[in-house]
């Protein structure tokens, strides 16, 4: 006789109140109020609060299919417990820019946490004029001390190779590996490019330079086990106030190269920079340079101080990893610009602009910048001709490195 | 109630034959002689034979501890298991390369197979002057078969991800990270220096520009999962006859990158041709060049009919994964031949050479090429170039790239 397993059913705005009150989160008689707030591609998320006691609390459950495009495209219900896990992991070193954790159940895909609903989600409030000051220096040091934790510099190889088994995702992997790194470079059915802007896109499908170089972070994306990512770490996957960030949705964490996240922030930074008018844009271009001044300081510093590796205190070694990460970080931004201007999700922020002339300008602009960043990687030496770049494009330029 | 399982034991040469008559692998009634054959660092090898009908088996059993040093040193059982895996998985794009597997046990870590006595240990035959004529092309083939099938450009990325989990095997990889990437470039206890070598050894544990490049290839080794190699190639790992070749010993299979098992080849055929009086060593620098070109024809016809990466008809991507997998044999073979003068374990051949002088030189040209293959190997364009290095470096000439 096999005892019954508890098996997978979705919550609704009622069932989500009993598992709050089942798991005492709040008194028994508390009047509390569900509402069912996700507006992601992938999730349910409950947002439950207790007005009397302006309290709440946050229930997401993973759904087995892929929620925009419904039940035939099933989705392993396991990246519930990766993102709880990342979660976790992450509060391990940074616990004040994770939510915390207060219960997790990996049948249901159900994870309870902290109600951020203080804060706003970082790419809508830039859309509407916030600049988030602290962003840049929260998510700098996010990403440092994250990434740094995980990586051969700070694990010894096997137990980093034990760790890594846990954040096996290659069904997330794919998605990414699919929607980033491979449809939007080819005319692919997914992509979703404005009619305008078809002759733009298609000379990016026959540049061959661009795609040899795309090809390359593909696949370093595939087989740089480096630390353990976020994995998705845009602008919809932050949190913030003036003061406080908080980082969300780490379901697609797995071992890869340190880049990709620092990319992604980068990139869907610059691409609110570009849907501002240049007078506003001050604010997010200081987040571009600033995320990875205080990557690099704090990165070296743990360096010093816990690098594990035998070859750490080598000349020029440290110099080479942040190289080497940094160039990766310029050429992800790229892959991650391109597939929001000609991808299937694209920014909101871009697509917010109603007028066409400026909208379509602000995606071309992008696009040349998506191009030359995967193009041109190695000679972006520091987050300023980023910038410059940007700066160059916008007014009609060439961009020149010198 | 717990079922008991079984529970490992060592085999002993009359076990072994109880076991090989259960698996009717001899009649009933067989005369059969055992003799423990294993010479290896990790294991027991029996060889089971019926002299009157000319047959004969290997039974493999993997020991709970490094057999050189022992028991003080536990090692996973699991690599019995990794090893006749990788066996399997090979022989379904090369047969002709590898041992047939009659028989597995997990939990006694044995593995029974096809015997090979007929033919004799490449690194052995070679030491005694054989050539193997169709060695370099027998390993080209195997090498770009084995490589190309379970990389991404052959599978899908989460069917390779996947694979890559089967293969896990972070102790095995510990062994590689610490005794050829790590302690023959330090002054190290396990390491085994002759005296008067001994400030040649100094030499490169001060050296900062090579041990920079040594730190980027054990980065290397550790990070990048391109494909599902062997993981410990060299010369003792081959059987071989004038017509035949059989790749054996596995157990340090996992996902690594694809120039790692390449170099492994190169260092350890070339440190076979230094061991040789020059007018014998035209044969091993043969297979050296004839290696690659192999590989790369092989690989490259692969490429062509079966890759289903989305990217793989983009201009030069071939001939960038060709000469990126080519950059890190250059890379490993350096540090393999390093690790085999001066790290714990020693290349046979060189160690049998009893005139000191002559045994000094060989070692001192060993040691030159191997940093210069770490140091520069995004300068050697070619096997030929290996080639010249290596006749440069027996003249007393210095290195010089063109």
């Amino acid at each position: 006789m096999t005892l019954s397993q508890p098996s997978y059913e979705a919550l609704t705005e009622h069932t989500a109140i009993t598992l709050a009150k089942k798991l005492e989160l709040f008194d028994s008689n508390a009047d509390l109020v569900c509402h069912e707030i996700g507006d992601g591609n992938l999730n349910m998320v409950f947002r439950i609060t207790e007005p009397a006691a302006q309290r709440g609390i946050i229930i997401k459950q993973a759904l087995p299919y892929v929620r925009v495009i419904g039940e035939g495209w099933p989705l392993t219900l396991n990246r519930a417990v990766i993102e709880s896990e990342a979660l976790r992991h992450f509060a391990k070193h940074v616990p004040q820019f994770v939510p915390e954790i207060y219960y997790t159940d990996a049948a249901y895909a159900i994870t309870v946490m902290e109600d951020l609903s203080h804060l706003t989600i970082v790419r809508t409030g830039l859309a509407s004029g916030s600049t988030y000051p602290l962003l840049s220096t929260h998510i700098g040091e996010f990403l440092a001390k994250t990434l740094f934790a995980t990586s051969d510099f700070a694990m010894g190889p096997q137990e980093k190779r034990e760790l890594a088994l846990q954040f096996h995702n290659p069904e997330l992997c794919k998605i990414t590996e699919n929607f980033v790194f491979t449809y939007p470079l080819f005319d692919h059915e997914t992509n979703d490019v404005e009619d305008i802007l078809r002759p733009t896109a298609e000379a990016l499908w026959n540049d061959q330079v661009l795609l040899l170089e795309a090809a390359k972070l593909k696949q370093t994306f595939m087989t740089h086990a480096e630390a353990l990512l976020h994995g998705d770490l845009h602008t919809g996957s932050i949190f913030a106030s003036d003061e406080e960030t908080k980082v969300i949705d780490p379901e697609f964490a797995f071992y890869g190269p340190i880049g990709f996240d620092v990319g992604l922030f980068i990139a869907n930074t610059l691409l609110s920079a570009l849907a501002r008018e240049e007078s506003d844009r001050a604010a997010l271009l200081f987040h571009i340079t600033q995320v990875w001044d205080v990557f690099t300081i704090t990165f070296s510093n743990l360096w010093r101080q816990n690098n594990v590796d035998d070859f750490a205190q080598v000349e020029g070694y440290l110099e080479y990893q942040l190289q080497h990460i940094w160039a990766d970080a310029v050429g992800f931004a790229g892959s991650e610009i391109i597939r929001r201007i000609f991808g299937l999700a694209h920014a909101r922020d871009i697509e917010a602009i109603t007028e066409d002339a400026h909208r379509l300008a602000v995606k071309r602009n992008a696009a040349a910048l998506g191009r030359d960043f995967i193009v041109n990687r190695s000679l972006y030496e520091s987050p300023s001709q980023i910038v410059q770049a940007l700066q160059q494009v916008v007014k009609g330029a060439s961009i020149v490195h010198i």
